[in-house]
């Protein structure tokens, strides 16, 4: 059996709460990085490099990860035709940038590629040049110095809260949730979609439409994991916590300490862990 | 407590099996469609419409989700600079587009979008026409004539090997992953990574690596959620069953019956249900 090779994980000092027990531990992150594929091919005798995306990925594998999506987004038909590959080191030695080569006279089949890609979520290439592009626009950071706002007991009821309230998921089993709560643990609003950041984006499209920014009074749940592009919306709304059911990646956790946002993971049953700002929790 | 408006399921006649009994039975499926963003500003006194983007989505709460997108990307500051919404109808009747007017004299900040926007996956703004697409570009499709080829037992006992080999998840509980099995159960090889559709990426691409396609005698098996984009990159590397641990979105299940793919979610604990191409399992 083939499995994944590269660095995969990133360890973080988190306090651990369990009921009746708090200590502080080494945890193991999932590594999220953005990665670009560019393409270089021929049009008209002239060599031309095109970019064809960027993707938040788990680094390792990444020849097959460009060679895979080149091919199943119809782009190439084998990878025969494809004559070398180059990594690019992008900031801090870090091998998130690969160029394929087509030989002349192999043509690529781009002409869906522009009008057809989705588009996700926004940053750089580097994780690092995108942090300084959001600080920019952000109006709402967190303030650096932090006071107890919520207690223990009322984040671990908010799983069940939110549960109660996702219509959808209940008949579906399929759908991704987010809710705001305030401070008390009431249920201030609910939003569900096959997309965990159109969830996010509805939710923070109502909360603008209703005059509510920033939400620095706010606990955001996050039914399923936490990556880069949910912290960074969170961010841009003033979020000052986010609390998520399953696991923050380490972007994520990277991302929420530079805007002071504390940032719960494993928020269930009788405990969670928390990566960021634990200042804030009673 | 707000919630959630609009069509989020969609019923579907599933096969059912309990291990000692199989039945017919209705069941709801979440709704996923491509959802089209644009956005009209005036550029030197000029009114220009540019495509900001497509994204899969659940249907409703479309203004809230284009507003929402339009802020969290630091596009627009406050929703006050929103002139007017259209929704334009895109086939079969379906409001999958949406564009928001900006009044003269109001600047979209859309100097990082371009360069900025992740791309993960393809398709038109219509499911159908990427459904034409796709059938076009793949040159893998399944057989129509449907003969077993696997028996249930062996269905059943996928996601354990899965989860045994799982080692990034098991120690971050954070990531997805994509297992490809020979009809006997073998697991033949698994990804991981942060993004369901690059661990998917990372598999075919190294089967095409390999010279292994199509992969027309192997069972994928998905940790998470069976989405559109999944299925799509399934059918292009010639897959004939995939099996989700999670849900199907609706989307999946017409993409799969399109292709002649078996389709099979909630595999876990004893049982399963098979949305389409049940005629392979016996």
């Amino acid at each position: 059996m083939e499995s994944v090779q590269g660095p995969h994980t990133k360890s973080h000092l988190v306090t651990k709460f369990l009921i009746g027990d708090e200590y502080l531990k080494d945890d193991s992150l999932a590594v999220e990085e953005p990665f670009e594929i560019k393409l270089s091919y021929f049009k008209d005798g002239k060599k031309v490099i095109k970019n064809i995306s960027v993707t938040m990925r788990t680094p390792g594998n990444d020849e097959e990860l460009a060679k895979g999506f080149l091919y199943t987004e119809g782009i190439i038909k084998s990878t025969q035709v494809l004559e070398r590959v180059e990594n690019f080191v992008c900031g801090e030695g870090k091998e998130n940038s690969i160029t394929l080569f087509l030989a002349s006279g192999d043509d690529p089949n781009l002409q869906d590629a522009d009008r057809n890609f989705y588009m996700t979520s926004s940053c750089g290439v580097c994780g690092k040049s995108s942090v300084g592009a959001i600080r920019t626009i952000s109006e709402y950071l967190p303030d650096e110095i932090f006071s107890t706002v919520i207690d223990r007991e009322t984040l671990l009821g908010l799983p069940d809260k939110l549960w109660n309230h996702q219509d959808v998921f209940k008949s579906t089993g399929g759908l991704h949730a987010c809710g705001l709560f305030d401070f008390n643990g009431q249920l201030i609003m609910l939003r569900e979609d096959v997309g965990r950041h159109n969830a996010l984006d509805k939710l923070i499209g109502r909360a603008l439409l209703e005059g509510m920014l920033p939400l620095k009074n706010y606990v955001l749940l996050l039914s399923g994991r936490a990556s880069f592009e949910l912290i960074q919306k969170a961010a841009m709304a003033g979020i000052t916590i986010v609390a998520a059911i399953g696991a923050p990646s380490s972007l994520a956790v990277e991302l929420a300490a530079e805007f002071n946002i504390t940032l719960i993971g494993f928020l269930r049953g009788n405990g969670f862990n928390t990566y960021t700002g634990a200042g804030r929790i009673k």
